[in-house]
């Protein structure tokens, strides 16, 4: 059975006061562990649900790590004011927290009102359909499964390392498509769903554990692609950040977002 | 009266079963509002008391300005794993939301082992000693009241808005001390306690609410300043992010903060 595509895997069902009933889908996983931005933008699917407005800037503590299959997702109003509503969430599994956010929704503003932009957009060195796709290996389970239910086209810079050529920079640049039409969760999704930089950092860091991820939501894509710039600058105090801006095809910008990782103790 | 430096400033009172009492001082405004990096400093000090833990990273929403006086933090466990414990926190006055809180909280590593810094520490002209320390102005209230609470020796490239000759950079850069030992709650401060970067841009932007803010510790300062590099890139769509850094005076990373401000709508 192919794995349901984005809209579908991001689905949430009401259940009443507050909970909605999440059907987490297989396929969406790397090594076993389903992916973090796909369990963020389904949160906001019922926050959004339970709002009637969309994210604007939200943040996920992960708790512990969410297999397929049945999970519940609890909100709670914070408050609804006139321009915002700040709730939380809390994502369980068989009565285990997995995950806690707390966001605020408002709405998103369709005219750009660019004031002051002082980066440019990432470049990629083709269009979408001139660059390769990214896909999984069923046998290896690298790169995982995930990666057939996002349409990501890698910098080819930034690529080599799933040939043993890493880099050497601590960045991912990627052409990203969820496959579905644009909402604030597609977005969301955006955001966490390239391979890890440090991948290209020639560093000892293997299995890096997300503790936080925070997501600010400035527009909607207007185009099918978005462009993702991922960047590490600081792994230190055994904690390490990604940093990622995401455009539109025409440049607009997207989103921002940070997370903040572990990095494990080397075996000794 | 003086006013309370910053450890007693922040200091809470536990009420039982999780939730603390706080004495909001007067003299830590701006223009009537309490400095949000204070608010956090305290909302953490409460977490600290209830995970026994320091915090590693924090999101605050702000819901509604918090005048000097009595207020309430309530907090709640989410999870206390093995590293870290994850709990929220809501800070309110009068009955009324101010502030909510999610964090995780666990240890800070005395050792920066530095794997990867891809950043210089920002580059002061001078040592703090030999610096202009902003000063409030009690008559104008610009430069704030906050001004005289924490010493901040701003870049001079980045001190000219105050006499209106902005840099044309939506920067500000400056040595921070918040006048007492460095513990968790200070790091947290001088992630938001220089002027609006946008004060520097030349932008029709005036009092900007802060909506969201993410704070990272790193590390806890082992010299008297750090020094706290914050910067904008992007004003569009309604918002803007202000990212800083904080290092210390001998280059360790002391933490990284962004948050999400709004931008008032020209008066039509």
């Amino acid at each position: 059975m192919t794995p349901p595509d984005f809209a579908e895997a991001s689905a949430v069902t009401p259940l009443g006061e507050g909970s909605y009933s999440v059907e987490v889908p297989a396929g969406w996983d790397v090594l076993g562990a389903t992916n973090g931005g796909l369990l963020l933008a389904t949160t906001a699917r019922a926050l959004m649900a339970e709002t009637g407005r969309v994210p604007v800037t939200l943040t996920a503590h992960y708790l512990a790590p969410v297999a397929p299959g049945r999970a519940t997702i609890a909100t709670d109003l914070v408050k609804r004011g006139r321009g915002f509503t700040t709730a939380t969430a809390r994502l369980s599994q068989q009565e285990r927290d997995c995950m806690a956010v707390l966001g605020s929704f408002g709405t998103i503003e369709a005219d750009p009102q660019v004031l002051l932009q002082d980066a440019e957009p990432v470049v990629l060195p083709a269009a979408p359909g001139q660059m390769d796709r990214v896909r999984a290996d069923a046998e290896v389970g690298l790169p995982p499964p995930l990666m057939d239910r996002v349409d990501i086209r890698l910098h080819p810079q930034d690529a080599g390392f799933m040939a043993g050529q890493a880099s050497g920079q601590a960045r991912m640049r990627a052409w990203v498509s969820p496959g579905a039409a644009w909402d604030p969760p597609g977005v969301i999704l955006a955001c966490d769903v390239l391979p890890p930089t440090i991948f290209n950092a020639n560093l000892p860091v293997n299995w890096t554990p997300t503790l936080e991820l925070t997501v600010h939501v400035r527009s909607i894509p207007g185009t099918e692609y978005v462009r993702v710039d991922s960047r590490t600058r600081f792994v230190s105090h055994g904690r390490l950040e990604v940093d990622s801006l995401v455009w539109d095809e025409r440049g607009d910008l997207v989103a921002q977002s940070r997370q903040l990782m572990l990095v494990p103790r080397p075996a000794s």
